[in-house]
């Protein structure tokens, strides 16, 4: 792994766990094995360069690792209630640490940071778009794929919130059940209207 | 209103919109109108003392604000539906900073401080008992009730998180929308069972 690898990959956990402002350059640094010269070498502006770094890599890779869960699937209604469950088994392995990579930044930078705000924007809405193109694909129309996708990501994101507070699964579990029973009963609607 | 209550809102307006670590106790303080010395005489253990006051208040007033929408409804399909199309508006109208009080906190300190961390368990678990006794209310069983107010919460959270982002109500409309099918395909089912 190149050294710029290793700075960017620690910048991701700690931003994950710690969020954007609790993290310093020089912990990454650090936490990389990297003097903190060498950090501002590969990011010359420092740790916005960095996050921005993260969120348009770890984003997207973030919803490759989803919809490599959801794709291979023939029962979408299966297909999210494991993806959710896999979602709570990972974070309760992670010490309830590791969930989504970019919501915490996400909800720091809202308010704050017009750039980064429109870099986790970016992330969502390819992962929405990607989401149309599969539901779409199990026999949804355009409208109600989008709302659907857009309704599941939030449940992960919200369930993540409640599962890291609470430390427990259930919340995860509970809004799989909830996205699950809404698709399948829009599935049934297409197919009785087809 | 107090000096400790201007102090208090002013941390809850801030940690709000720019997080716990991106909210210093001088900005709170100036934003208040008051001495920094009167923040540390209100809270003498300074920020993290003033964030676990504006957890254990705002947390439980958004609560009651939520269900205070909810409650008077017969149906509680539409419930759901308009209360998200409230936070909606809501949100919107605050150019998209003012969602959950305490979600961005909750996020940074769920794997970093572990006294804040159970602040925020306290108001998600007292929200989940609140929205089970509504549901049940409705005619839902107990499980069902728990699980569909846990989605529920979640749907709502995610929502923000990808509103805020996107800049858009949408996110809202759709996780409210498949949060109310999955509500009415449970209180479908508990009918036709009695």
């Amino acid at each position: 792994m190149t050294t710029r690898d290793r700075i960017r990959d620690a910048g991701a956990q700690m931003f994950r766990r710690n969020g954007y402002t609790g993290t310093g350059v020089k912990q990454v640094a650090a936490a990389a094995g990297a003097q903190l010269g060498s950090l501002y070498h590969f990011f010359p502006g420092g740790k916005e360069q960095l996050v921005e770094d993260v969120i348009r890599t770890f984003g997207p890779l973030y919803g490759d690792l989803t919809y490599a869960i959801l794709d291979p699937y023939e029962n979408l209604e299966a297909a999210i209630t494991d993806a959710f469950a896999l979602a709570a088994q990972d974070l309760a392995t992670s010490d309830y640490a590791d969930a989504c990579p970019i919501a915490t930044i996400a909800l720091e930078v809202a308010s704050t940071n017009d750039h980064l705000r429109q870099a986790t924007a970016d992330v969502f809405t390819d992962w929405i778009s990607r989401g149309a193109v599969l539901f779409v694909r199990h026999g949804l129309g355009e409208p109600d794929a989008r709302r659907l996708t857009i309704a599941m990501i939030a449940a992960l994101e919200g369930a993540f919130v409640l599962a890291r507070a609470l430390r427990d699964p259930e919340p995860l579990h509970a809004a799989g059940a909830s996205v699950a029973t809404a698709v399948r009963q829009a599935l049934d609607q297409a197919a009785d209207t087809h």
